[in-house]
């Protein structure tokens, strides 16, 4: 498949963000990354918090967390998944339809509806996606994120073997189920959540897999073997080779994953 | 304030829900309970995972989790911040601008940009009240929702520390920040997350309270004391009396909270 039509765009967005690891920036970055868009990011972590949280520094309203987003209007937003839904259209990344809502065009009152829901369709697996994203975080970290792993490490275990027992099989059965029965791709590789068109959902799925590869190799391996997820690890692999992903990925810019979100610590992947 | 116009529509949204328990569907029923718009609920229990789970029952994508809602076209979306982003506009809960995008007017490309930012800021405050609900919720099971809380309690109870000493008070002094710092309501109550006028996020932030007030009595009671959080407290007396809201309290057809989402255990309360 090719890429949507890459928009021209001055240097009109900057991320807020902590520097040096993926987080919750990086779903931020893929959509920007694969749709050819530019954006800065400010990279101060010390000064971080505080910006986001003045309005007299970020505008109304202030901000819980980052990531955070400031749009060519100057306008901030955060929240992840706001973020991804506000920008989908504008990247092309909300859908066959849902992308209309951007474009120049004037759509029909029945047009515009027809594209919300896809925009919506979209929102809705891209949060699915990050549910799991949360839960990956939350074995690591089930008492409190203020505390050390090793405060946590007792819980940790005994999260994690629900988590890889029925958390990971229940939501990579969910999104092989989405990608098996997409009416849009019955004929050709079944690699696209919505329609045939990459959209943000497909971005975050490729990037909680990428993740869970990393933190649970080896349950990750035993899921892959199972073939009960043909589907979800196709997409993380069509993904990686879009243009845009591909030339990011082998840019060196994507920072790796270390101790954010995803963390590999051996003794929470169980299988031998 | 006097609510947004009521819109005279047909019955034909129905919420898919478990029965009996407020949950995260409820933050869809005070969306149209407020907006006086009728809606009708799914409310077989037995059937509804599976039905929501089928694409040849529920059309594509199937879904991973309840609330879902069927639009009045027949589709069907699920994620309760996807359902209320979606549907906040139709019902004038997206802010003044906000709203103007489901109208019959046809907007400026400037008038619609900065009616999505609007709809993008209540969506992103939404997103963050629903963090502080699921962080609720993790306090009873740390480790695994598939558990009872009997088995979990030790992990609870170390949880519940961490909950009421930083997170309720980070949750709502950015709630009370939002609320203070709002330009358009500095020389009235500073009961309006976003605008002069009410939205989902001032109704999720109502719920989240309200839940906050039954799960955790007593340290409610000494945070409302401190004086630190008054416009919190006042936008859920606020929300409380709107038209809409109170008559649906007072209906008694709002389930009360039980063993869900927002759960009672005094020894997780930790105050005296």
């Amino acid at each position: 498949m090719s890429p949507p039509e890459k928009k021209q765009k001055t240097d009109s967005y900057t991320l807020y963000y902590w520097p040096g690891i993926p987080g919750r920036g990086e779903y931020i970055r893929l959509a920007f990354e694969y749709a050819g868009v530019p954006y800065t990011e400010k990279l101060n972590g010390n000064t971080l918090m505080s910006t986001l949280r003045n309005p007299s520094k970020i505008g109304h309203p202030p901000h819980f967390a980052p990531p955070a987003l400031e749009l060519p209007s100057g306008k901030v937003i955060s929240q992840t998944t706001a973020i991804l839904n506000h920008i989908a259209p504008k990247l092309g990344l909300a859908g066959e339809l849902g992308s209309k809502l951007a474009g120049e065009e004037q759509l029909s009152a029945e047009d515009r509806e027809r594209a919300e829901e896809e925009r919506s369709t979209v929102n809705q697996l891209v949060l699915t996606g990050m549910d799991l994203c949360v839960e990956a975080h939350d074995v690591h970290h089930p008492i409190a994120s203020s505390k050390y792993y090793e405060e946590q490490k007792d819980a940790a275990l005994e999260r994690s073997e629900s988590f890889r027992a029925e958390r990971m099989p229940a939501f990579l059965t969910h999104f092989e189920k989405v990608l098996s029965t997409n009416p849009a791709t019955m004929d050709s590789e079944r690699t696209f959540l919505v329609g045939a068109k990459t959209t943000t959902a497909d971005l975050v799925l490729f990037h909680v897999v990428d993740g869970l590869l990393f933190a649970f190799p080896r349950r990750m391996a035993v899921l892959k073997k199972s073939g009960k997820y043909d589907d979800v690890f196709a997409l993380h692999e069509r993904v990686a080779g879009e243009e845009g992903i591909k030339e990011y990925i082998a840019s060196g810019r994507r920072k790796k994953f270390s101790n954010g979100l995803f963390r590999h610590y051996p003794e929470l992947d169980g299988e031998k």
